[in-house]
């Protein structure tokens, strides 16, 4: 058994799986830097160590991670998602020094993490991929007859990219001409690699990604999907899980279609199978998060299931406590993610003092957060400082329980994200439940919001609108 | 349908209410004394007004509520908990003056708040009572007479009493000769009436209490049963949802019983029916509470029905959306008081300014409060400061995360009832779910708690109780 992990990250996501450790009787170990040294995953764990003044070194540093998880005593890393959570050679040292990563193998993450290779996989499996080119481009002049042959607009993409980096639109050919260059000099400087393939852009797709949870003794199991289409620039803006706009055979389809990718390529642990629904209903599957998703806890709330549990016990080599039909879903669940920005300046990061902070409280509505009246967010990471998770047994009452929730949390001191998703739940296609990646561009009014509406309206307008939806 | 509510009480359970108008669309109408102009709930209700300098008159004051409501043109009032929420006079002035009481009716709350007639209902409705004396003792010769036929220990009872005032047991006919009077003069100054009758003691029983609802339209559904055990001098400390005391088949029988008896009375809108239930399996009716509870959030936490907002629909007339097949239990769900209180100073009041607040978050953590960094909370009302409300798929789980989530909330500035919670926790008896009444009187040792376990330590100790209680 596992007894105790070190946290190679920060922030809610650190707090997150201090949470899970000290319900599994788990000691956690925190690390952090000059700028962290007042934030609550330090105040929260069981033991902290201090890695360097540098804001992101310590954070990015294999070595020392490694070193310190053995130093301290630790039998586990837990990896969170961004910094490192990703890298095979991380994964790949911690097999090597006899610490368990609790995460899938290094030679799972680096399949998965190279697009071509995790596209032959799919298609090796049977799960459906975007048309494109069979493998990396030689050069622009293969770019523009591939283009020509499965037609415009088509996607540029870094082999070895992700987080919404190194991709880049082509609509014409000059387009493709002009961001050729452009992503080749992208997936070098963010990527070392000058490794880039071509495929059919699908326009305004839906983002419908599944949960899947694999153990080291076979077993596979999905926990259904989360719908991810409200995006800006490619970073998700809210979650939820289960998607409205999914018919019951839509979500067996693609939560069989989850199952056979993790299995055709020997998953473990945690991980998340992201597919486009194009608007004509087909699904194509997009790459895998070798990791735990921001949005984990949308599934968390439909399931019941603890996900940073399930990978510790997973990592640890305990078979998975269930089998597919064992995993029931119910009502909705929706994550506003609180970040500190100035949604109507270009969602300028709002960095500063928290002044004061009231928790949100009362029925479905959890957070996981990492802020505190008076703390102080350093401008060096990341923006969000909290999630903001509401359940609801349906999507009415998810509509309604989000509004209150997002009215109910109070952050001053800082520009939030809190009333650009108060916009979002008062937009009609949003209410009916169709959206698509397409949303946020496609209403840049949601920023207007100087003149406040009233809880009271806004609930009329919801009622209006679901009532004309429905026919009532 | 309800368009604005005038909540006639304060802290938590204000905004609990509030927060259920706000899913509504309604609009809701605060109120508070100079005490609590910055209590939480002035701060998020839509409307607020002053009832007066003292701390408890305005509260209390039938004649000032009922004319707010109509002059701030609310619809409804709802009454919470304590206040005037079982006081027959409030509701039937509202049904007088036109405004919707969010309750049963007056005559039924009259009826249920009498012990006696209570007692009447039951028998003739075929739900066991503890046996006892007809109706009100003539005096204490009747008494002493009485008791020898039934058996010492008996408890003397006002019959118009309740929240565990007026209420004595007597082990001896010395002790009945002594506690005679006292009960008498008790009955007489706390609820103006000198009616007092007698009962069989049941020694230490388990407290189980049914949630129920009902519409005005004849149909009465039970929401399963909350075990609130664990009390001193009693007053509850924790609640738990369902029973881990119960079988299956003794769910089924107390939730019938529970239906059978509102059915009896006529109820409408949400209620509990309290029972005693006995060393040797036998269940006896209490009393029935004629409102919401303190600790209904546990029954919403495994059946995700909001029971504010079905007592809402409900007084506006709505019949209830489901049967009693519909309704469905998941997991097990705890409510910890947090309470300022010093439990190793006899459980004095800390009053004073919460200097910080940190509140707990992650999965299955819901908080239902009235606090914030910087909240002075004033010494005149309840010492409850916030419920910590925590769900599991089991019982074993619910143990873990009760036990993260109370090391997870800080309180600071003022003692609390944490980390009395905590040892509680670490009790075999009620790790292994087996606890009665005579629970808190049976372990003095709890409040001893200068020497801290660690998490992990804490942790080993109830997994090591788990595994020599199921012989695994």
């Amino acid at each position: 058994m596992i007894k105790k992990i070190l946290i190679a990250n920060r922030g809610e996501i650190a707090v997150r799986i201090i949470r899970a450790c000290a319900e599994l009787g788990i000691t956690s170990v925190a690390v952090y830097t000059d700028a962290d040294r007042h934030a609550l995953h330090v105040k929260k764990a069981d033991e902290s160590y201090y890695i360097g003044p540098d804001s992101q070194a310590g954070y990015l540093s294999i070595h020392r991670m490694v070193n310190l998880a053995r130093a301290s005593g630790c039998d586990a890393i837990h990896p969170g998602y961004g910094f490192l959570s990703e890298n095979a050679g991380f994964a790949r040292q911690c097999e090597a020094r006899g610490v368990i990563f609790i995460g899938p193998t290094a030679a799972v993450i680096e399949r998965m993490g190279d697009k071509l290779a995790a596209r032959a996989a799919m298609i090796a499996a049977g799960v459906p991929v975007v048309p494109g080119s069979e493998g990396n481009l030689s050069g622009l002049d293969e770019a523009v007859v591939l283009a020509d042959e499965i037609g415009y607009p088509v996607m540029l993409k870094a082999t070895t990219g992700g987080g919404g980096r190194g991709i880049r639109r082509c609509d014409t050919p000059d387009d493709l001409q002009r961001n050729y260059d452009r992503v080749l000099s992208e997936a070098t400087k963010a990527f070392g690699s000058a490794e880039i393939f071509m495929e059919k852009a699908v326009v305004n797709p839906r983002h419908i990604e599944v949960q899947i949870l694999a153990d080291a003794h076979g077993n596979v199991v999905h926990l259904f999907e989360r719908d991810c289409s409200i995006q800006r620039r490619h970073q998700k803006l809210l979650e939820i899980a289960p998607s409205p706009q999914l018919s019951d055979a839509q979500r067996e389809l693609i939560g069989e279609l989850a199952v056979r990718a993790a299995q055709a390529v020997g998953y473990t642990n945690a991980g998340t199978v992201e597919f486009l629904l194009d608007q004509d209903g087909s699904f194509y599957f997009m790459e895998m998060n070798t990791r735990l998703q921001v949005e984990h806890p949308v599934t968390e709330m439909i399931t019941g299931i603890d996900l940073v549990q399930a990978q510790i016990n997973v990592a640890a080599g305990l078979p998975l406590p269930y089998a597919q039909q064992d995993i029931a879903r119910n009502g909705f669940a929706i994550e506003f993610r609180i970040n500190a920005e100035d949604p109507q300046n270009d969602f300028l990061p709002s960095f500063g003092r928290i002044t004061r902070y009231f928790a949100p409280g009362g029925p479905g509505v959890r957070t996981d957060g990492a802020i505190y009246t008076g703390y102080y967010i350093p401008p060096h990471y990341d923006s969000m400082l909290a999630k903001l998770v509401v359940w609801a047994p349906d999507w009415d009452g998810l509509l309604r329980r989000g509004r209150r929730a997002l009215h109910d949390i109070g952050v001053y001191g800082v520009k939030t994200t809190i009333p650009y998703h108060l916009q979002i739940l008062g937009t009609s296609a949003f209410i009916e439940g169709h959206f698509d990646t397409g949303f946020v561009e496609a209403h840049p009014e949601l920023t207007d919001y100087s003149l406040k509406r009233s809880s009271r309206e806004m609930a009329a307008a919801i009622a209006a609108t679901l009532a004309a939806h429905r026919g009532l």
